[in-house]
């Protein structure tokens, strides 16, 4: 059971979920630690169904056999739909709210430790239109403002089970961070007509110094002003506020650019621990022209510390032009 | 040499210094892994003064002998003076300004592997007088908006260099996040005429679920809406902007609370590593209503991952009132 809590200091609603606690730790080190293609005492290997709460959503072998792709709820949930979103303060003034909202695991294929970039493309398309169902079909639920969607990869990306998964998180209220940059570009919407997301990426494909790979239609590259070294973002080539608008056609380019952006970053890095977002809008704006949602993968290379903790600034030793030059250069293998 | 770029996305301006890369790791693990009073190696030794940059203050033993705590400019800064803080744009529209700053480094005393609190309160006030002192000459220089003063302590928390030392860092724009606390606070001023910093504490006191400690100018607490486990504040007990107006007769009861803390997080987490930070306002607040400075320590027992990083939104599996009570059972000798 969980339950939120106002930090009236920022505005920023926390989490507090003391049953994560009791999650289990399989004990990885690196996914490079383990590869095996099936461990018997994986609850996300085929075998093991049982283990996990009841399937939601399965992506199939055709004929109805094997899954492909499997979303399960969280064992260990942040969010729960059973809670509500009623807001309480109490004798002291302290302001809270049920633990309101919906937290779900996609297991990204059958195997245990193939990465996600081993996959061959029309896989990645598979699990990509995963993610998107959930995302609409949770979106049905009104009370849910906001739908993270986001993938941890190696323990100094804070996951604990190395069978390779993505998460979804529905929250009752819009994250501040996010809304700080909804705002923002609202602001700046407001101001000019244009997306400023779009903007950006028009302006990183002119100066052309930190790309790192394009297709028709999507570029990823590293942004001018990345808080962390490496961080690069993939973002479409037109204009749509969010993900759940993304239309079939488009997610095999999809598939190719992240996986060829994340075998650069596998094998430039030697496989380094990251996690992987995308950025969206809140309820309602699906349909708005500030926002352009978008992917950043976010490489933990560096320990952020008391300056960052302290002012929320980022240090950054790495210019992303550097990175991605340095990038640029790494040969890939279409396969590991 | 360092340069700021603004992310125009959230308004944040992020440092870029390459040069810190370059900084040595030492190769400690945890703090008790290396427990030499003397390290041959080590630049914040005595005996190797001449390793490190010139010293900026010292205290020393009465009539001009050893130092006890030693000020130097950190080797690999992330600011520096020499930069200056004119705003650039580049031809894509790109925003830019030097990196002004200053980013200096107080050794907390002569030996290699001390931990803070087991000095006496005597040598820690000493400690705390040398940080405001440094804090207001920094201020001297108008280029500098904040100085945001921090510690790091075990390599979970960011550090590189054992031997225990704090770091000031002046920054030419207010970051964002202390920014955001600013207005928060300011409206909240606005809105009622009081300090928001002084109603929280008040109802922490009141409710008095979450405090670990008080003395008769200072109380510590775990906030209703601590971000992370463990997360403690040291408040002063009156209104004050500024650590820069902190009155010396205050600075022991502030040691000795600072000390009883850490003692505890020490004795019950096992040693965690951690960050302390000191929230405070910006150039020219320093007598104003709106906000209280206090001392933030955050223990780095979690690792954040995609959700976090994704939304900013935090999730916490301990409740601070379950953390105040764990804490307020462990017995703590006056030393270790």
């Amino acid at each position: 059971m969980s339950v939120l809590r106002l930090d009236e200091t920022t505005g920023d609603w926390v989490v507090f979920a003391p049953s994560r606690r009791l999650r289990p730790h399989d004990g990885h080190t690196t996914p490079a630690a383990d590869a095996r293609s099936l461990a018997p005492e994986c609850p996300f290997c085929p075998g093991n169904e049982a283990l996990t709460p009841p399937e939601i959503h399965a992506v199939r072998d055709r004929g109805g056999g094997a899954w492909q792709v499997r979303v399960i709820a969280n064992k260990f949930p942040a969010l729960t739909i059973e809670e509500d979103t009623a807001r309480e303060r109490d004798e002291h003034e302290f302001n809270s709210m049920g633990g309101c909202g919906a937290h779900e695991v996609i297991v990204e294929s059958t195997h245990h430790s193939l990465f996600l970039a081993q996959h061959p493309a029309s896989h990645i398309e598979v699990i990509l239109g995963a993610l998107q169902d959930r995302y609409r079909d949770l979106m049905r639920d009104f009370r849910f403002q906001t739908v993270v969607i986001f993938k941890n990869h190696g323990v100094d990306a804070g996951t604990s089970l190395a069978h390779p998964h993505w998460q979804l998180v529905a929250t009752p209220v819009v994250p501040r961070l996010l809304r700080a940059k909804h705002v923002t570009a609202t602001e700046y919407f407001d101001r000019t007509g244009h997306c400023l997301y779009c903007v950006l990426r028009d302006r990183e494909m002119a100066a052309a110094e930190r790309v790192l790979a394009t297709n028709e239609h999507f570029v990823a590259f590293l942004p001018f002003a990345s808080h962390m070294p490496f961080e690069t973002w993939i973002v479409p080539r037109f204009h749509q506020a969010s993900f759940t608008q993304l239309r079939r056609e488009r997610f095999r380019p999809l598939a190719e650019i992240l996986k060829a952006v994340l075998l650069k970053l596998y094998t430039g890095l030697d496989n380094p621990a990251f996690n992987l977002t995308i950025d969206d809008v809140p309820r309602g704006d699906e349909d708005k022209e500030y926002f352009l949602w978008h992917i950043r993968i976010l490489p933990r290379l560096a320990t952020p510390a008391g300056f960052e903790l302290g002012s929320g600034m980022s240090i950054n030793t790495v210019l992303p032009e550097d990175a991605a030059e340095f990038l640029g250069r790494v040969p890939v293998a279409d396969s590991l």
